[in-house]
Parts: C-alpha cells; sequence; structure tokens
C-alpha cells in the first residue's frame, strides 16, 4: 500500500534581500527616529504617515511594462472581480513619490508651505547584495509650496541639530551646500547651454555625478575624450576642450578658505551668467541665514565639490558628511563618508495637477548613522538584559511572581525563569544568554532565613576571566542579604555596572 | 493635423481600503507604542522588527490557490528568471505568523523561552468597510517555549499594566481570564467528547463565540434546534438536550460574586472530568499568581463568560475590556468594550519543524485604545502648532531666523512664514490654519524700537468669540517686549494656555 503522501514542510526562511532585526538593533533604531522626530518637530514640520502601498499610476517613474511587470518595485494587480482587471499597487520605494500624492490629494487641507516629515521602511526590488537590503528605513523632512531659499537654509540647520542630537558631535559632522544653478551659469559660460548641446550636458552631469568613485582625473577624462575603466570598457567623453574642462574642473574646486573666498571664485567663474550670478547669490543668502542662526562653516559651509544629485535637482544640494576616520571591513583606515542629503526640486506634484509647487527636503540615512554611533562607541550597550528570578522550589512560583512584581515596580527590567525549572543550570545559562545582569536565587534554606542570594553576573563573569580557583571559590560576585533589602542591593549592583 | 496624444494625468488617490495619518495622528500613536514597548521591556520582553514581507509558504494559512492568488493577503510572484518561476511572495497579515517563521528560523540563537515583543503594520486584502482598513497596526507580545501557565498570568499583568501606562485608569478595564481547557471539560461533560461529535463540537464551538453578538438566547437556539436571523436565514443548531444546552449555557454563565465562588462553581459543573479540573486548576493557579504580584480581581479576575477566541486558543483565554461608557456615533450609550485579547496556542512552529512549542501571547489593538482615550478626553490636545515668525520686511529674513533658532535653542517649537510675505492676513490665517499659540511680529518700526509684538492666538480666538468691538480694539491678546524679552513672554503665554 502506498503511504500518503505527505505535505513537505515549508522553509523557515525570510524571502532573499529581507531580514529580521533584534532587540537593540530594534530599540537604537527605534531611538534614534524619536530623537529626530523631536528635532523636526521643533522646526514645525508636521508628522506624515502614507500608506505603504499606493497605486502604481500614482507612484510614477517605475510604471510597470508588459514584459517586467514588477521592475524596481513590487508590484501586483488587484483582482477585483471577474469582469474588470483591477488597478496595478504597488510597495513605495521612497517617501518623497508618496509625498506628491497626498499634497495634490489633501491640497485643500493642508497649510502653504506644507512642512512634513515621514519616517518608515521602503521597499526595492533590486538584486540584493552585501549589507543591501530590498526593505529599508527612510527618514524624510521636506518643505512643499516655499519657493524661498530661507526654506532650504532651515533644513540644513535643522539637519545638523539633528546629527548632533543622536550623538554626532560638533566637529565630527559638516553640512555642505552646492548649487544646481551655479552649476548651469558654469555650464553657459563654458559654452554647453544652448539646445544642441544637450548630450554635452548630459555626459557632464553624469560625470561629476561620479566624482566620488572616479577621481579628479576621472571625470577630466569623461569631459574630453572619454575614459577606459579597469574592465577595459571604454566610455566615450563629451569631447569639451580644454578651457571648457577648465571651467566645469574650476566649479568643482572652487571651495577657498573661507566662505566669501568661495563665493568670489565661484562669482568669477561665471561671471556673464544670469542663472549662475543667481545661484551664487542663493549661496550666499543661506550663508547669512544660517550665520544668523548660528549655524557657522564649522557646521554649515558652501563647497562646490558637492557634486552627488546635481543632476536631479533644481537648486541648492546639501550633503550632511561625518568627518573622522573609522576602519573599513578590511581593516583600512577612511572617512565615514555621507549620511544624509537632500536639495530642492521643483515639480513634485506636476504629474498630479499640471501646477509646478516648488518643494525641498532632505534624507537622513539612519542605518548608516547607526553604524557610525556603532564605529565611534556612542550607542548605549551597557547591558539591557533583565534581572532573572530563578526558580528554586516551582511550587513557590507565587513568591517569585511577587519579587519580580517588586522589581518592576522599582522600574527595574526584570523577569522569572519560566523554562523547564529543574536543571538550575539551565536558568544561569539562559540568564546569560539573556545578557542578564543579576540573578536571583531564593531556595528553601533562603526562604526560611528571610533572605536572597544575588549574583552579580557581569562581574561574575570578568572574576572568571581572571581569577584563581581560590578566588572564584569565595565567591565575591554573590550576596546574601535579607528579602527587604533585595531592591536596594539589586539597583547598587546595576549601578556600579 | 491631429493633435498629440496627451499622457492623462495619475489619480492623487489613495487605493481604495488604505488611509494616510497626519500630525497627531501619528505622534499619539508612536507615543502609545513607545509606552507600551517600554512596559513589555520591563517585563523582559525583547524587540523583533521582521520584514514585512514574506513567503507565502512561510505564512502558511492563506496559501493561494490557482483561482484566486490574492485571497486574504497582497501576494505576488518573483520573477527571478526567465527560465524558472519565482517565489510567492506576501504582505504580513499578522504578527504571529513571522513569529513561527522566526523562531524557527534562528532557533539556535534565541533563548528559551522566547518572550518577544513586535509592533507594526500588518495588511488584509479584504473588501474594505467604513473605519475598517487594509493596513493597520499590532502590538504584540508573545513567549515561545514555556509551558506553564505562569506566563499567560504574566502576561495578563502586563496587560494591566500596558493599559495604565497609557492612561486608563485603575477601575476603567479589567483584565479577564478563561480557559479552553474548562470549556473542553464542559463538552465531556455534556457527552460531547467523543470523535463522533467533531460536528456538534464546531456548532457549540462557534455559537459561544457569537455571545456578544447574538445574546444568551441566540446561543441558546443554535445549541438546540437552530436560529432563524433578521433576514429569514436559517442556521442550523448543534442538536442539544435542553439538558446539554445547560451545561454549556451554565459555563458561560459561571461567575460568581468572587472568584472563589466562580472556581467553585467550575468545578462543579467539569465534575467527572479531568481536562476540566486541569483547566479550573489553572485559573486558580493564574489567580493566585497574579495576586502574589498585587494584581488582583480588581484589575484582573475569572470570567467565563469570555468565550472570544476560545474556538481557537488551546489553554487561558485573555481579554482586556474597558469598563466606561461612551456615546457611539448615534449618540447611544455604550460600552467601550474589548481593546486586547490573546491566549495560549500550542502549534506555533509545528508547521516548520514537526515538534509542538507552546506559546502565549496578546495583542493590543492601539487604534481602538486611542478611540478610547480620545472618546475620555485623555489624550494630550493642547496646541501642538508652532510659534510662528511673521515676515514683514523680506530683507531681513537673517533676523526672523535668528528669532526662531532662539525659540528651538529654548526647545520651543517655533518657524518663519516661508510663504509668500507680502499679504499679512494670510500670515496670520496660516497661523491659523498650523494652530499656533503664537504668531510674533517685528515690522520696520519695531526694529527701530528694539521690540517685537507677541500675538496670544489662543486667547485672541477666544476674545474674538465672545468681547465687545471695543474689547477687541484694546488688543489685550497683543503684547509689546522689548526683543531681548522675546523668549520669556512667549513661555508666560504658553505656559498660560
Amino acid at each position: 500500500m502506498a503511504k500518503p503522501k505527505k505535505t513537505p514542510r515549508p522553509k523557515a526562511e525570510t524571502p532573499k534581500g529581507f531580514r529580521d532585526y533584534f532587540g537593540a538593533q530594534v530599540t537604537h533604531r527605534a531611538e534614534m527616529l524619536a530623537k529626530i522626530a523631536g528635532v523636526y518637530h521643533r522646526y514645525g514640520f508636521d508628522a506624515l504617515e502614507s500608506s505603504a502601498v499606493e497605486t502604481v499610476e500614482a507612484l510614477g517613474k517605475f510604471l510597470p511594462d508588459v514584459d517586467r511587470p514588477n521592475e524596481g518595485v513590487f508590484a501586483w494587480q488587484e483582482d477585483v472581480d471577474a469582469d474588470k482587471p483591477g488597478d496595478w499597487l504597488a510597495l513605495r520605494y521612497d517617501l518623497t513619490a508618496p509625498l506628491a500624492r497626498v499634497y495634490a490629494q489633501h491640497a485643500n487641507d493642508l497649510p502653504k508651505p506644507y512642512r512634513r516629515y515621514a519616517m518608515g521602511p521602503v521597499w526595492r526590488n533590486e538584486k540584493p547584495g552585501p549589507g543591501r537590503f530590498r526593505q529599508f528605513y527612510q527618514c524624510d523632512a521636506d518643505t512643499v509650496g516655499a519657493p524661498s531659499v530661507a526654506a532650504d537654509a532651515e533644513i540644513c540647520a535643522m539637519l545638523a541639530d539633528c546629527l548632533e542630537e543622536v550623538g554626532i558631535e560638533r566637529g565630527d559632522y559638516i553640512v555642505r551646500v552646492n548649487n544646481r544653478k551655479v552649476l548651469n551659469g558654469v555650464l553657459e559660460v563654458a559654452g554647453l547651454s544652448g539646445d544642441d548641446k544637450e548630450a554635452e550636458r548630459g555626459i557632464v552631469l553624469r560625470a561629476i555625478d561620479k566624482l566620488d568613485r572616479l577621481g579628479v582625473e576621472g571625470v577630466r577624462a569623461l569631459l574630453g575624450e572619454g575614459r577606459k575603466d579597469e574592465s577595459g570598457d571604454f566610455t566615450n567623453g563629451a569631447g569639451l576642450s580644454e578651457a571648457q574642462a577648465d571651467v566645469i574642473m574650476g566649479f568643482m574646486q572652487a571651495k577657498g578658505q573661507s566662505g566669501a573666498e568661495t563665493v568670489a571664485s565661484l562669482r568669477g567663474l561665471v561671471d556673464g551668467s544670469q542663472i549662475g550670478a543667481q545661484g551664487v547669490d542663493e549661496l550666499q543668502l543661506i550663508a547669512d541665514l544660517l550665520g544668523a542662526g548660528g549655524y557657522g562653516p564649522d557646521r554649515v559651509e558652501i563647497d562646490p565639490s558637492v557634486v552627488r544629485g546635481l543632476g536631479y535637482y533644481t537648486g541648492p544640494v546639501y550633503e550632511a558628511e561625518l568627518t573622522f576616520d573609522i576602519q573599513d571591513e578590511k581593516g583600512r583606515t577612511r572617512n565615514f563618508g555621507s549620511v544624509a542629503g537632500g536639495g530642492r526640486y521643483d515639480d513634485l506634484v506636476k504629474r498630479f495637477t499640471g501646477q509646478e509647487v516648488p518643494a525641498t527636503g532632505v534624507s537622513i540615512g539612519v542605518d548608516r548613522l547607526l553604524a557610525a554611533l556603532e564605529a565611534k562607541g556612542r550607542l548605549d550597550t551597557t547591558a539591557q538584559g533583565p534581572v532573572v528570578v530563578t526558580v528554586m522550589d516551582r511550587d513557590r512560583m507565587a513568591d517569585y511572581q511577587q519579587m519580580v512584581a517588586e522589581l518592576r515596580k522599582a522600574g527595574i527590567r526584570a523577569e522569572v525563569y519560566l523554562g523547564n525549572p529543574k536543571n538550575f543550570g539551565n536558568q544561569l545559562k539562559y540568564a546569560d544568554k539573556r545578557g542578564s545582569p543579576i540573578a536571583i536565587i531564593e531556595g528553601g534554606d533562603e526562604h526560611e532565613k528571610g533572605v536572597v542570594q544575588i549574583k552579580d553576573l557581569i562581574l561574575g563573569a570578568k572574576i572568571a576571566e581572571s581569577a584563581t580557583h581560590e578566588e572564584w571559590m569565595e565567591r565575591p560576585s554573590q550576596y546574601e542579604v535579607p528579602r527587604t533589602e533585595m531592591i536596594a542591593k539589586v539597583r547598587e549592583i546595576l549601578d556600579s555596572h
């Protein structure tokens, strides 16, 4: 007789490119988001939480095509009923596209300008790689409907405040500001502003966006004849003359000893271009407004070498960089680099309403920021484990429950051991796995004498590392105290760690 | 010549059944979740954040069938490459299924027992209705791997602490506990425990689960011949005799004046059933453990009328109910009802590993809890709007930036008006829309005199409601103070609200 077919057991696995976060990984991030939300709130920004799911139509950009409907986003088709096909829905891939939809949908109810912040996961249907996940957090603040660069200045100041609030000290970061309009002026001066120069401008924009990766020589090559990469592949250049390329390179390297010097250099570079002059004026105004608020060049500076996103944004561009060195995974010392960036973009809701609405905003990379704080040893990694009340006599569970209730009432994280209490060693192993600072023991003898044993597990572990057998036997990390003094002794030990 | 075809503009709309949350809707929930997380943490529970996306295989339960792959969950098929079809992925529909997957996947790294909490959105592919959304928050705590009902008692105590922590006063809630094993005993006594009685047991379980909705008479009818509902449809009953139905009804109505009385009634009802006696013992033990921790019947009580979920859980079942009355949307007074529930289920990871692992846990309905606090007027609704610094002279934006920087440094939420400053009335309208408590005005005259005007908008609004024209003209809600005293005066006004 054939055996009945068994349903195979499902695999207990996260989908590829997704992961779980445990304990402090969750709480550290939650604390950071709460701190940043506090700063955003103080600047008058209001919270917005849009749904994770949007119509593909509203999301735009990554419209599914017929062959590969899932390209870029996770998308699926609603099945409303048999007669008519449902809408295509998708998980949001950032927090800006939903902001555009919300602003267009709720225009009448929102204040103008509208300052909003949003934090939450976004999803990308991309090939996962080491350290690259398909779900990750974004933490954005944007001002919609304010054409003045005062809005940009405000966001730069707020960004500096956020970094200090989460524990990056002044001097360990710099917010750098550039302006796409200055670049436009530079392109004009270099003779690249005509309609017939669109191809060249495209190559130039892509080239300067690669400054981080290719360095000055690489960008210079792309501005000229082109560049052969390590694999031997050749990328065509913009074909600029030496003089033209000098102007572009001069822009990226225009940073002087002071803000005034930088502004003077830029003004010289864009001489004769109206848009360029306007861009330099805007940078000057941003610096002035920030200076008035107490945000000097030790925190926010004008820096024409900020090139990332210049191809995308339409006005001021800003980036926060951590300036300290860390050791990378291969033990090499390197600069930590960028943790936040943003800028001005002026076509936020045009897709929906036909009207141009100016907007400027920043996105803080919370996961990178957490990594930075960890690298600097600035995350609170003191033992977060609970005090564990062990179970010596399972019939006296009520006594142990009373102990943990007392501890919790005193604000101390505590739990009673809920596994099988037979093997006491397992209880201590459990406390160890939990990172518990203290175990409490009350067997029959202790109960009769009205005392408890309090074991300092952190001191115990230290002693175990270095103590002689005699020292070990003296058990200097365990204390017998009257039951009535349990809370006081626990507190004393916790304070000593 | 034909006009070029225009791409139609996308609709700015949330997908059906989804919504956006603004301002205090977001922050009130975030504050509530943080408070609950604090209690969970104090009880030794560790945070877990699993990904929103799971394989359909791991989620189980709602496996997509061929005809309607999206039933119950939002699901889509990965397209890995042309040759082999990708996995089916789906958004999680609760936080329990991911816990099962996580526990099976990371078994070696997790402490045993494993206490974990999780909070976040879940998604249901269901027909949306009024007040019913397809994305909503869950806020769960579960203990996995602890067979002892001490784990259940602990969660009941924690639930009481959570409610008090978020602002539900003692006396305004009750945590009620029942036990599926007692019901099993009752079924046995009623002669419904045989393999041949499965159909009747199913009808009985479904009937008592409907007690809230159908009332005693409705349930009684379903235990007997059956019941005709308002629409005229007839539901077949279990066909129990009067005597059998009496036993079942007696169980649901066994609550006495005291816990001891209730336990005595139940013990009588299940006389002769081993599983029933075990269930009563467990209820007794839970009450004892809770009593030892200070959680008396004013907070947690044994109540056999808790029937919701008895069909699903395998041991203790618990539910938190708010006991105060509210006015419903039609102005009728009614009991607020349930805000949290949970119980013991013993097959959490069996699907993955083949092993039975006991688990017990609770889910708090944060949105209902927020509604309750709002109904009781216990949500902080004091003006959260920012102090608005108006722009009287756009060339002195730097001065206004300095003012807001000072205010923020003093911890006061503040912003400068970033719209077009030409029309001053628009600036005040904006402040009104923002719910601003205060507007600050510094025109050229004030600037020369070294003073600012501080307008108390909340007092102003009150006066506008009731004041005579003379009172209004005296402008008692506007103050002129030296610029150096701006912060002090703002603080004084904020404290007076």
